[in-house]
């Protein structure tokens, strides 16, 4: 029993080198966890899914047993990880440690729907939750994924600064939008929260168009906030995309030498 | 009176380490000011202000009289900074200070609107003073802000360089515009000031839609101006943001020991 | 025959310095490909290519015969390439170069279309295809372009793993969107492939505004997404572009020479 | 006679140290050309215009009466500078330096509008060459348009090779794009010049939203353009305005040690 244990932890965990059998396994699942998520998005396409709506439910199906047994057997395994290695307390550590948490939610949607009788709007909520655990599921095999999670924590404090004085900035530019724009587009500029997405779009530079200033003060504000605030909204995206590009281009550690006694240091 | 007014004074200014009652104080004004900063946002939300219009409104009276009780004793203990010492010059010195600006500005509508008896495009620039205050107020506290503001300092001289050129190719930009496109859109080319706001858009590569080229000429000419000009109006929030990042990432000099020898080694 | 050959080869190669008629050769062809570009692209506006369609199609007659003529000496010579040097398999080999499956897309259209007596639609692709591979033939002649085209070889493995991460954040924030827009927007955001559009357009800052969140979570949603992607989705052209500017912008090194004791410095 | 023209030349030319006359007529210059500009630009508000129309013609009298005096006078003092000192051949060539030809474009039009019996169009024409060449001699007063333009100068190669890549680019994604547009908009995207327009628009991710795909193919077209492309149309701009930053930017010169005699270079 023990040796079965040890050779299905084995196999579940991510391939070791020259495991054809765990590797076959990660394979089969990379395949199915991608071809589960592209069913759910072509899904959504009704004149698709009405072609074969048993077929994509029978696949959906077919796909939460695969995913619940391997959720079963990676709780019954996880206890040979040093790290969960006590039977009740170390299992439950592991159930809420969050790439569990992530698995029970890709397949949790499918047993409570039914059970729950939800209405359309949690059912979309359900609908939603799971797709997006799935897609989840499968950048956890992908070394550029999880590269981006790694910057994300390596960078929390920059962004976590970055953020509060968006915020201000955020929160002073709309101040000045409502009272520059409210009396002359009531519907646009209703009140400082609608002004909000005004200058998230415009500070982002994205601009739709859907929400402008017309008035000549409004235009006189807007010009001067997009002039200067752009730089400070590009910044979380270009710590989290320069913090990426950094990683992913990454080159051998350097060996320097020291200059008192001309050894090797390795850094 | 004299450890009175030392002791408030102590209270008042941002707490040194171990000041219990002090620190106590300034989580008390911070969480009141941007409580208040956020019912005034809220309260532009007529669904939401219509709810209690009078539990906003005692909000907003309570929070002014704290603040200017703040403000007050502020002006009382300014004396024990030596850059204000003097009781009279001092004190005036302390009033006309950016900060204490900053702070009658936040308390001084409440006051000035009942008395003037205000129109409503008065009372909306009163009430946008006053929500820009206190969240100028706000953030004093974060170490964000404040190093974005000494970055805009620290940058003026570039900065206005760089303004410098933008208003030479903004008005040679939007004199090309107006030249090309008056004729065929008189409502949106009408004058050389309002191609400025097409120019400012199209610049700051925002791109709403409300003004755009339609002869041919036109798209010519603004396709150049926008592949040349783009880079330029990037510069200023390119100054700001890139400062504001090396200041939040900068760290203190590395000093780093040789592991072989023990010797220091620096950077 | 065999110094005929050698001097056809040699002309129809880029010039080596002094060999005028290779050059004369070179200009002429890069002249001829310019100018049936510029054709095929005049062309397509009906209200010049009415004023004199058989100079037009007289023209690109007289380009094809050219370029065929051209493409048969480049088959009869390669052989004179060490590395396509057997006539049978070094002629196979070069016929499959990427080089010269350009060179035939770009004049085997003009033979197919009248033999397979095409639909409109299929003449388009021909079209398109022709006039793709004629400009992609200019761009052999472009240093900046063999530089572009070397830049994305180079990156090849950065640029596939920054897509791979793209299409995972692709498929959240489209699936986020549908399920926040759908019910409001069936028309526009009616299933995730179509969220897609509205992803790509928002994260690339382009914003033109066909499609927009109008819900208060859908807004909620898509500004956070703006926020945090759009560095992400910059990667791509970033790698590209940053990569181009540094090979254009390599310099060899430079040796100075101090001008007190006349020795080289190595920068 | 001879110290009077020595004299006029040392007023009209950028002021020496302690010259009092020469800096009080540079600033006057500068006030009369900036107000003169203004004037023009706000001369084009018809509602400003109509106030007083002629006080704005009459201004422009006086100012073009002094920048014509000015003009004769640099050309009589020219031949002081030793690059023009021929009495003819020096002249001809001042005449036609590059600052010579901007200061006759900016009062040329005042004599030849009433002269030649304008039509509207050529009227509009010489507006904006007087509009032009005076903002550019304000910006000749400017060290940071100075900056600029010998930064335009320095990276001349560079742009030049950008600039063939990027038409290359554009041909091709507007190619692209007519093709798979041209028959589901045939108004919008009704030939290649007219969607080279849109490949503008969306790579310089302005995106106004006057033209923008609708069927699939296009749209799949358009995200995989702008994915890629947007990186090579942000290389113009961020040359030349990394160049500009870097040289406001720039240090005072360092001075290096040679190692092998040990004295100081000048860099």
């Amino acid at each position: 029993m023990r040796a079965v244990k040890q050779r299905v932890y084995e196999i579940i965990e991510v391939a070791g080198p020259g495991d054809r059998a765990s590797r076959a396994f990660d394979i089969f699942l990379i395949t199915l966890i991608a071809l589960n998520a592209l069913a759910l998005i072509v899904g959504t396409v009704q004149d698709i899914y009405r072609l074969a709506p048993k077929a994509f439910d029978a696949f959906e199906a077919a796909s939460v047993i695969t995913f619940s047994v391997e959720y079963l057997l990676r709780m019954w395994c996880c206890t040979l990880d040093p790290r969960y290695s006590h039977p009740l307390w170390g299992r439950l550590r592991f159930l809420f440690s969050l790439l569990s948490i992530v698995d029970l939610l890709a397949v949790a949607p499918f047993y409570l729907v039914p059970l729950l009788g939800l209405h359309d709007l949690d059912l979309r909520f359900f609908r939603a939750v799971r797709l997006l655990a799935r897609v989840a599921r499968l950048g956890r095999y992908s070394s550029g994924v999880r590269t981006l999670v790694q910057v994300l924590g390596d960078k929390r404090s920059e962004l976590m600064t970055v953020v509060l004085v968006l915020v201000v900035l955020l929160v002073m530019a709309s101040s000045l939008m409502f009272f520059a724009e409210n009396e002359a587009q009531p519907d646009k500029f209703a009140d400082i929260p609608q002004a909000m997405w005004w200058s998230i779009i415009t500070l982002t530079t994205v601009g739709y168009g859907d929400v402008f200033p017309v008035t000549t003060w409004g235009r006189i504000v807007a010009g001067m906030i997009a002039i200067v605030g752009i730089g400070l909204f590009a910044l979380p995206a270009g710590i989290l995309g320069s913090g990426f590009l950094e990683q992913i281009q990454r080159r051998p550690p350097v060996t320097r030498i020291c200059p008192h006694c001309g050894e090797e240091i390795q850094e």
